[in-house]
């Protein structure tokens, strides 16, 4: 086997598979053991599938889909970054550039950089593709399994309800059903007394 | 939120999410741990992205894709079925279809019915879309890791060279060149000691 471009996107694939050994804050659904990036990919492309629906009709799913399965091959280098971590979340952009730089570089440059312009399109969120991605990201890799867990990795870091709406409400701007659905869900979690209030503070 | 088309597809990534408990024989390509079903079908759908090129021009890459995520969901109730244990492989189809009837089952009559027949279409290996997933599975669930730990699964079944040969010459189906470098990885593996030959049986 001499063929250039079976063999680099080869390597490229074996690069990502280290995803696997990424773990994330949250936990799966049916277990207590932390979840990692490429299980957590799996999921939301099988979310965009199933919902798609429930985005605005324009989308493309395919384009969604490409866009999730990869969004977090980054963090082989940089590291999963918790996103109520305000200091982390300071780094996080340089630390993932150099990231994406160096794994997409592995792909056969016109792959490269259509993979690499799928990621900055994630990171930028100024298309209906990007928004209903980041939705499912947050519904799926936070508010579900953090409810399901009792607060889960919110819970354990003491942030409010007030920060948790505040930073997921960006999924009403891919999904404004499925905001509400997440929403139902972070004022069960509130009300069930696993997030505190903003004013219960000190 | 009492949207029931919501809600029930939400049932059904509850219920899914219990693939990621479901272990198959090979390991993961960076460390010794067995790999899940959830970060497996990861690996085959980002497969499906990266090698489209090498596929039949006529293929539905988001077909394709679709198919590979949720080609593994039935296995949450029949469990991994090892390709080489013939025992089990008799009575395979019997209990998945069982399961795919309860699993897909859980989804919204319409979308139930269609996700159903994308599973079956990768059972009946009769479309190129089929067909070019078979050979993602084979090279990505199989010859890769396999390859990669020194024999893996097959050296630990005994397993003979020209068995392996026979079970992934379907990778051919799907892409002859992919079929290339894939049995290019199956000799190296048996001129490196890890695969026998029939002959050498007895």
């Amino acid at each position: 086997m001499n063929n250039a471009r079976v063999l680099q996107r080869m390597r490229f694939l074996v690069e990502a598979d280290k995803v696997k050994s990424v773990f994330r804050r949250n936990r799966v659904l049916h277990g207590e053991r932390h979840e990692n990036d490429a299980e957590h990919s799996w999921q939301l492309a099988l979310m965009a599938v199933v919902l798609s629906e429930h985005a605005s009709p324009d989308v493309d799913v395919l384009h969604v889909v490409k866009m999730l399965l990869i969004h977090d091959l980054v963090e082989i280098d940089s590291g999963d970054t918790f996103a109520f971590d305000q200091a982390a979340v300071l780094t996080q952009r340089e630390r993932e550039e150099k990231a994406a730089d160096r794994i997409f570089g592995l792909l056969p440059s016109d792959m490269a950089e259509e993979m690499r312009a799928v990621w900055e399109e994630f990171e930028s969120q100024e298309t209906s593709e990007a928004r209903f991605a980041k939705s499912l990201d947050c519904l799926g890799g936070g508010v579900v399994p953090n409810h399901h867990h009792q607060g889960g990795c919110w819970r354990e870091a003491g942030v409010t309800v007030e920060r948790v709406k505040a930073l997921n409400g960006a999924i009403a701007d891919g999904s404004p059903i499925l905001w509400e659905y997440a929403e139902g869900l972070i004022d069960e979690t509130q009300q069930d007394g696993f997030l505190r209030h903003a004013d219960a503070e000190a």
